[in-house]
Parts: structure tokens; C-alpha cells; sequence
């Protein structure tokens, strides 16, 4: 069987195992003050270009986002995201248990529109009533997005300059932040991320790690006591260490990037060997997830061989599947599935 | 240096270590529905003696007393507990987060008391005004408590009684659980625990695991869409098999039993001598965790060569310290202990 | 000055004011379990055709919405409504405040799609991801809508048919129910309403009180322990009795759709009057509500003399004005005012 | 019958209805800015002797006490009030449902103990793990106290000071304020409140008025957007003029203190009388409530013909039993009363 349903199929890449195990038995304080974290802090630091960034080490993505938002958020304040944003609709409504309000604006494949959302802030402003309504206070990218696309550094630069001039920051969700700084063509690095951003997070647990999410706070930007609404969200790991040796891991050597490449790679290899077929490419993607549209009996035929992941129902004969590729991908593992193909 | 501030200094028993590399590149779904959570849930089920138990894996104690408390009580309900428990006051508030109140009992050395909490429900029923406030929906107590001590099996029986007399759950916080199963004369096991209680959670943290907490409702007792509710409350791992392969390696052979009764029998060492020696103890134990009174002085001097955990100021010249064992305390560090004290 | 920017824009009824001076120093127990409010529950009861309804009466609309949909729905669930729905973005996210996320559909002059609201079901439950999102657990809807529009008996039979399908209530918002009842052509009266919805209420403030919600459960149907959460919402009014003495006299020989009535009536001759002139009407509707396009210098022109409420701009040179009648406008009043448009 | 039972069992103050009468038909825009509400603010301003005080009217005083604590209390804060004070019991839990911990302090008489608070602020502080807990972000003192006693000027001053010297606000809860103001002896006033606390709230709804409660911040003190947390309370009034009519008549010609001195007067004649007859005083108060001990039998005898408030049991052949005057209160009811007695 050959597996290409999600990017987090398998455990954590060996590198990162081999690291658990050899400071297995070194005695380090809990709850993300151990001198792993402290070690992976700095790495990290340095990666963004930015020494006086706030590093936090949370366990997954809904956790990092629900956190992060009501941090930051007043109590009559929303969050701006496209509908398709990950808060917005896959989260369980975490951000709304929080008792903040997503305010969705409409996606370009999944990107929000610099000049939609200063419509929606201005409209919002020239409202006599917005006294009644909640207030945009923060917005949400992700960055790929939901559907493997990526925002480019001047799109980005203007959803950054209208929260800058409306005086609300701008939050982008990483969880697969290493396909997308590794994908082919982006003009967008992690230095220039912690300039756009007021915060932003440097996923592990879909780039190779076992769990784990780096937040970072660009500029000492962390929120008040941010520790304790960690711990108050059950964010907080009591053994921080197995996020900071993980980290420190995959910021050493760069190889955070170098496994993140391979996915792209990998995904590039079967875009191009899917276009050359004549397959039909549901949302094109320059990352590590491709969406194709497959007909129904050919997509029960490959699926004894094959595991892809379930997207949406296209109509009543077709399917949009998703073919993830990750760290752990190898060229065997895409011979095997173009061979099928 | 000596280590003994705590039971979660170190990593995780080599044997989860081991599996975790075993079976790292074993494709499998993620969220908790792999078979090694598979195999993990069908273990406790049998530890438990309770084939009916729903079993989910949380990644830690704050996070599952808070998802639990959250997903069993009403808007107008709140939780009974000491109020000595983790909840009232080392959780930065996580429960009132969700919405919460914590009602407060009394505590004797960190322990509810039956006939304090048969009151404490007569009294609110008596009262006239008792649609004003909130009602006690769910009894929590933490087993062993935050002070080391232990329910006996009369005790937890009792409390119990009184539970299902108002047909309100009971709810035990066991993130220590496998040191209060393994404590000389102890009374109480797991499937006795599944008869008293309505949900309860067998730790790993701080049992020998990295991370994770194994919650299990007996007599197939889980709220309906909890896993929803785990997922809001960011307490669902995306790559769920980390907690999978750790619980099902700890219910392999007994080790969790095996690795627990190590730290007791380590603990049972240190009291003996101190006693002998005539330490002041400041609460009488019979898990993992010794309080001892020191001079401030005397303290100063220790610290060099041992970490203690801090627990309280006793007065202006003396502290109360707290001396945990683990599963990774070995006799060396043991004697190299009591050869200092 | 002529005035039509609201509907709450003077005091109460008269014959409200007498019975709050008539029963002013009789002494009745707080909290609604007063003698006037079980007068104005049986009173309504009769009005709507069921004995057994449940029957609160909360201060206001927002705190009502709010209220309701907490006590209703469990912790995974959000509330269906239009995306113009008043809860959606005119009360300041009061319903996310409280934990719940809003599950929009489109609108059609404010009102919900029976057959929208059975894809958004059906398309749910067949996301094999479900689990992971909030569930639709209830349906809002507002009669008349924010936009002035009535559903009509088949209209609300079908909702409430697929409501009944997936078993999860549907909710009525009536904070101008009053001008929808009194309607011309309506085939929608209370005993209907009862039967069609899980709850709803009868607005006073927007009505012709000086406050005041009837929160109507048809059999039974009030979520356990709804005092309590009332109580805890802060909607409980220590003085209950002056919702009581309200609703009581506005339920007495049919003094609510008499006043309503007025409102409708007067409505219709200036609906009329502007059609006639020509005027370009921005929704079509048929209750105590009018939207028209005014040139923005004919506006200021007016403005001196009338007032009317702000609704939207439409152009650069034009805007949406709101013209609203309720119980007080007076014939003189109609008159006035269509000698000047 | 004899009324006796609470200070809300009639409606309100002759002068109110009158005025609510006489400005009926004035109209008004909505949600307290209209010249009713702005006429009162300025004389209660006047009233404070703090031209730059905030003052917005909420409806009752649960209400009043969440929105406020919810809109002053950040993520991570909790609300120091004494174990007694209304928040913490009687309020269904409204503190916490919106997100927020109590956090008690032993009473004295229903009063919080400055040093008892200085003590909780500064082990707060000195606990190395003060970052996993909830912060003491407020303190809460009701005045009078839920036992109908009062602080003196000294012991409001240490309370203040204290707050001050850790930045955190003092909120009083003053749901029956005028009975403070006008009882004999006291030596706090609304101008020396004004420079005491960071916000306040004058209650109507026990002091004469059919509903509403004056929330006062101090020196432009209101946090940002407090009107939109108003709303999403679901404590914004629409005919925000019914508030706004009765404080205005309230604080016109010294009407609220008149008031509240004649409760405390015939309540001082009742407390004069039954000490001299040898009654058991359960708590010794200074305001309009007075709480005696009753024989059961006699309590029984009397409930025929005088309707007292039930405190609660003393023994098994006592109970305690609230008797409040009021401003509506006569001197008829009083010799009414201590002739049964």
C-alpha cells in the first residue's frame, strides 16, 4: 500500500528520534524552561533574523491558533479570516469556545484579499451602529493555506501595511510553513514573515516532528503573561523538553528546510507527471498537497493500492482527492504511485 | 547533582522510546484512530476489567481535567472539589475559562470528605435559593491528591455513593495514578476505580511517558461528541499514535505498574531514613512525593549538590521542600541522596 | 419634527403606564414568580393555543437571543441563521461570547431557504471530517426579518419540517413579532408559530412596552434548570412584576395587535403614498418597517424636519433610509410626513 | 399582611412613574444617548463631585457586576471578593460563565479585611508558581455587604490603597448603595467612593427605582468600547430612556438619599424595639436589613400575618429570617410590625 492521504501518516523524521533518545535522561525543569527550549529558542531567533523574537512551544495547530487569538483579542473584538480559513470551519469552533468571533471575508483559493479586507474595515468603521457589532481586531492567514496555495511577499506586505494602519495584527497560521518556505518561486522567508507579522508559528507536527508548533512574537511582541493563557488553554507541556529537543533538531543544520524541500519536490514530480497525463488539477498548488479529480470507479480501483486523502465530492461520478507528499516521502514511494497513475 | 524536584525531570522510559522508533514509519490515520491507539485502549480496557470503557488519549493533565469537566457539566452546573485540588488553583483557571465554577470543599491532607460533600448537597437542595446558583453537577478528586495522600477504597466507595445518589458524576484526576496503584497497602486498582467513578485518566507525564493522559469513561460513559469536544478544546493530536504507542507499551507486561513501584519503593527508602534521622515530614505520604521541613540554612547548603522542589515557606527559617522519585530514580541516586541528608 | 427613525423611540403604551401606577405598591415576591406574571403566562398560554407552553419574560432582545441559544445548545454545536440574522452582526457577538459560533446561510430579504438549510444539513453529515466541526444544533430565524419580510406558513412548515428530521430545535425570533401578526395577508398567528417552533418570543420593547421579552417554550419545552441560566445571563429582572404587569395588560382584549395594528396600518398608507410619488423603494416590504432611496441633498433637505433611521448608503449621492411606524404614530403624524416626501 | 421579606417587592417610587408618564411621548434615539440619560449622568456626576466620570445604566445588578468584571479582567485575571460577596454565590455562576475565577477571601460580617488582601497579594506574588494561577486582577466589595454592613472611610482607604499599590481596580458593588449613604454614622459619601474605587455601581432597582443600576468609572475611567461589551452582555436597554427618566428624577432635589434615609430610619425603630424586647440579632447591622433569630413555632405563627425573608436554618428550632424596609416603607407597617412582635 502506498500512502498519500496526509502529511502527518508517520512518526517523527529519525533526526529527531535520535535526539529524544540521547537526552532522554538528562534531568531539566518542565513546562518549556529545560535548556532544549531555551537551545531551539535561539535557533529560531536566529532563523527569523530577529533576536528580541518571544518564542513559545505549543502541542498542535487548533491549540496554537485558539491560544494565540484569544491572547490577543479583546472581548469585543473578532478575528478576520476567509471563510476557507482552518479557524473558520475544521477547528470545532475552538475559536468561538473562547468566545471570540470569526469574521470571515471571502478567499481567493484560500487567500484573503488585501483590498476586500480594507473594504471590510472601512465599511465596518463607517457604520454608525458598529458600536453593536464586534470589532476587526487581529487577522488570520495561513500561509499555505488550506488549499496548498501561497500568499506572495507583496500580497502579504499589503494585508500587513492594513493592519498596520488600522492598528490590529496580523496573525499567520504555519502549520505547514516549511513547504511553503521551500517551495519553488516564493519570495517569502521567515526574516521577512517576522516583519509582516505580530505573530506567527512555525509548524512541527506536519514538517516532521512528532507534535509541536513553534509561536513566535516578533519584537517582544508576546501578549502579557502569555505563559499563563498558554497554561490556561491546557497548551502548556509539563515535559517542554520534547518540544525543545524537537525543535532545536529540526533548526539545526537547516534541517527543518532540507525535509521540507524533499515534500516539494517530490509533489512537484507528480504535478508534472499528472499535467503531462491529462489528469484534471482541481486547485493548482505550488506545495505539498495536490488536489486531483478523479472518476469514481478509477478512484475505487487505485484505492486498494493507493491512499489518498478524501477532499469533496466534485459530482456524482468524480471526486477531488488530495495527494500529500511529506519529509518521509521517497522517490520509491512516487515511482510506486506514477506508476499506478 | 541529584535530581528529585519532580517526577517529569526526564524523558520517557527507554521502552516507549524504542517503540515509538519501531514503529515510526508505520503509515497510519491520524487523530486517534490508529492501531496503536487501537491496541492501547483495548490493553487499559482490559487492565480495567471493563470491555464497555471508552478510552481517548489527551496530551495532559490541565488539558484533560479541563476537556472533561467542560464536556460533562451544564451551563448551570459547576465542579466540587478540594480546595486544595489542581483544578482550584494551579490550572490558571482553566475550568472557569470554559465557564465553570469550581466549588470549593474543605480538604484533610488534599481528600475530600464524604460526609463534607453529602452536606455541602443537602445544604444547597435545602436552600430556598438554590435556583440562583450554581449547581453541583460533578465531584472531582485527584487520586493520589496534590499532597501525596490516598482515597481509600472506603473512602472513594463513600463519596461515590453519594455521587450516584444525586446522579451527578464522579470524576478522579489520576495524573499520578500509576504511584497511587502501586503504594504499600493500598486498596484501590483500576477496575475498582471503574466502578466508582463515572471518568477517570490513568497519566502518563508523569508516569514515564513524554506525554499524554489516557481518560477513560467505564460502561461506554463518554458525553456524546466528545471527540469534538477534544478537538475544540485543542486537546486532539494530530499524529494521536505518539500517545497510542506509548500507552499501549505501558500496559504491555505491566510495565507502568512495574515502572510506578519503582518510584514507590525508591520513595519508601527516603522516608525511612529521614524518619530515622529525624526529619521534621510535613505531610504524611505514601506515593512518589516526601515533604520535608528544612533550615533555611541547611537548604542553601543541599541545593548545591541536590534539586529539591520548592513547596512552601514554613516560617522565617525554615521551608518545606518536596523530594519526588520517578521511574528513572535508581538506588545510586538514592543513596547518593541519604548519604547527604 | 416629525418622528419615524424607530420603533422604540418613545415610552410605553399608556394603558401600560396605568397598570404599572395601579399595581405599583402591591407587594409581590421577586424574580417573575409574581401574581402579574402568572397572569401574563396564562394570558399568553390562551394567545397561543397551548397550556402547556413554558413562559419567561426576559428585558431584551439581544439577551434573550443570547440566553436561548446557550441554554439550547451543547458545547459542539452553533445556531444556523441568515447571515443577516440580527445575532449574527448586530449584537456585538453576544451568541460567540457565550462559547457558540454562527453557522450563516445566505439570505433572501433576510430570511432563511428551507432547501439551503436541508443541503447545509445533508452536506454536513456527509463530510467525513464532521467530526471535526461544529455541529449545526439549532436554527435561527426572525419574523419579520431585519429587513422587514415575512415567511410564510409553508415557508416556516418546511424549516420547522427539517428541523424536526435532524432533531434540532428551531428558534423564532419575534422582537417585532407583533407587526408581522398584524400584517395584511399573513397567514402565520401564534398557535401556528407554537406548534411550527421549539421556541420563540413575543417582543415588548420593539412593541409598544418600555421593555421586555416573552420567551415562549410550546410543551414544556423550557431546557432544564432555564431560570438558572437566566439568572446567570443576567436577564433575570429582580422586579419581575414590571414585565408582568406588561405583557399582562398587553395580552388583555388583544391590546398587542391592536397597537401593532396601528403600526401596520399607518405603514401602508405611507408605502402607498411614496409608490404613488414614485419614489424608489430599496426592499419590499410588508410590516411596520419602509426602506427608500433619497438623493442625498433632498435627505438634508428633510432632515430638518423628519427623522428617519440610517440604513445604508447606496451610492455616492443616494442613501437607503429607514421610515418606521409603531403603536404611537398617529394619523397627523402619516399626514405630516407625506406632506413633505 | 405585613411586607417585610426584601426591598424589591413593590414597584417604584411615586416621582418615577410620574416622570416616566410625563416624558412618554418624547422622542428619543435608543440605547442611552438620549437627553433622559444624559440629564441624569450629569447629576450624578454632580452627585460624585467628578465631572469626568463615566457613567452608563445597566439594567440590574448581576448583570451589572459580570459585565463590568468581564469587561475590566483580562485572560488570565480573577476577581478577589470575600467568600460572602454576591458574586461568588448568588449569582448563578455569571462571574465564571464568562470566563473569569473568583477568588475568595475569608469575611468578617460580609467585609473583606484589608490586610487579609494585602496577605493574599503578596503570597500570590512570592509563589515561585504564580505563573501556572490565576492573577488577582480586581478585588469586589460590596457596600453594603450582603450581611447589611458597611465599611467605614479607614477601611475603605486601606482596601484602596492596597489596590493601588498592585495596579489592579477596586469595583464596588453598591446594588443597595443608599442605604449606605444614609445611614447614621457612616462616613463615606459618593464623592469620597468616586476618589476610592476605579468603578462603581449606585443601584436603583433595591433603592426605589423599577429597575437599573448607575455604573460609574471614575476619572474617564471606562474601559475601551465598555458600550459594546454592554451590548454583548445583553445589558444595553433599547429605550435606554427608562433608566435614564428614573435616575435623572432619582438624583433630582436629593430624592434617592430621602428615600433611603426612610428605610434606614424605620428600620432603626424596628432594630431599637426588638433588642429592647430581647430578640436574638443573628448579625448586627447598620442598614435597612435586619436579620433576627425566630423560635420555629413563633416564626410559623407569625408568617400569617407579616412576610419576612428566610436567611437560613439556625438549629432545628431556630431560624434565621431577613426583615428589610424600604423606601416604601411607613410608619403604619412599622407599628404594624413591632406590634406582632
Amino acid at each position: 500500500m502506498l500512502h498519500f492521504e496526509s502529511d502527518y501518516i508517520q512518526g517523527a523524521h529519525p533526526a529527531i528520534l535520535e535526539n529524544l533518545i540521547k537526552t532522554n535522561l538528562i534531568a531539566q525543569t518542565g513546562y518549556g524552561v529545560d535548556c532544549f527550549c531555551e537551545d531551539a529558542r535561539a535557533k529560531i531567533r536566529t532563523a527569523c533574523g530577529d533576536e528580541t523574537a518571544d518564542v513559545y512551544f505549543l502541542v498542535g495547530g487548533t491549540q496554537a491558533n485558539a491560544t494565540v487569538i484569544d491572547a490577543m483579542l479583546k472581548n469585543y473584538e473578532g478575528v478576520v479570516a476567509a471563510v476557507t480559513g482552518h479557524i473558520n470551519g475544521h477547528e470545532a469552533g475552538a475559536v468561538e469556545a473562547d468566545g471570540h468571533k470569526v469574521l470571515p471575508l471571502p478567499h481567493h483559493l484560500g487567500k484573503v484579499d488585501a483590498n476586500e479586507l480594507a473594504d471590510l474595515l472601512a465599511t465596518f468603521y463607517a457604520d454608525d451602529n458598529h458600536d453593536h457589532m464586534i470589532f476587526p481586531g487581529m487577522v488570520y492567514v495561513s500561509h499555505p493555506t488550506e488549499y496548498g496555495t501561497l500568499y506572495s511577499k507583496a500580497e502579504l506586505t499589503a494585508i500587513s501595511d492594513i493592519c498596520r494602519k488600522y492598528n490590529i495584527p496580523l496573525f499567520l497560521d504555519g502549520a505547514r510553513l516549511g513547504y511553503a518556505l521551500t517551495s519553488n518561486g516564493t519570495d517569502l522567508d521567515l526574516p521577512t514573515l517576522a516583519q509582516l507579522c505580530d505573530v506567527f508559528y512555525i509548524g512541527g507536527t506536519k514538517c516532521g516532528a512528532l507534535c509541536g508548533e513553534a509561536v513566535i512574537f516578533p519584537r517582544h511582541g508576546a501578549p502579557k503573561q502569555f505563559f499563563t493563557t498558554v497554561k490556561q488553554h491546557g497548551a502548556l507541556l509539563a515535559k517542554g523538553r520534547v518540544l525543545g529537543v524537537q525543535f532545536a533538531t529540526l533548526f539545526t543544520d537547516g534541517l527543518y528546510m532540507t525535509i521540507c524541500k524533499n515534500a516539494n519536490v517530490q509533489a512537484e514530480k507528480v504535478r508534472k507527471d499528472l499535467k503531462e497525463k491529462g489528469y484534471e488539477i482541481f486547485i493548482e498548488t505550488v506545495t505539498n498537497q495536490i488536489f486531483i479529480v478523479l472518476e469514481n470507479t478509477r478512484l475505487k480501483e487505485l484505492s486498494e493500492k493507493v491512499c489518498f486523502g478524501f477532499w469533496e465530492k466534485k459530482d456524482d461520478n468524480h471526486t477531488v482527492m488530495r495527494i500529500a507528499t511529506s519529509w518521509a516521502t521517497t522517490d520509491e514511494d512516487v515511482e510506486g504511485l506514477l506508476g499506478l497513475l
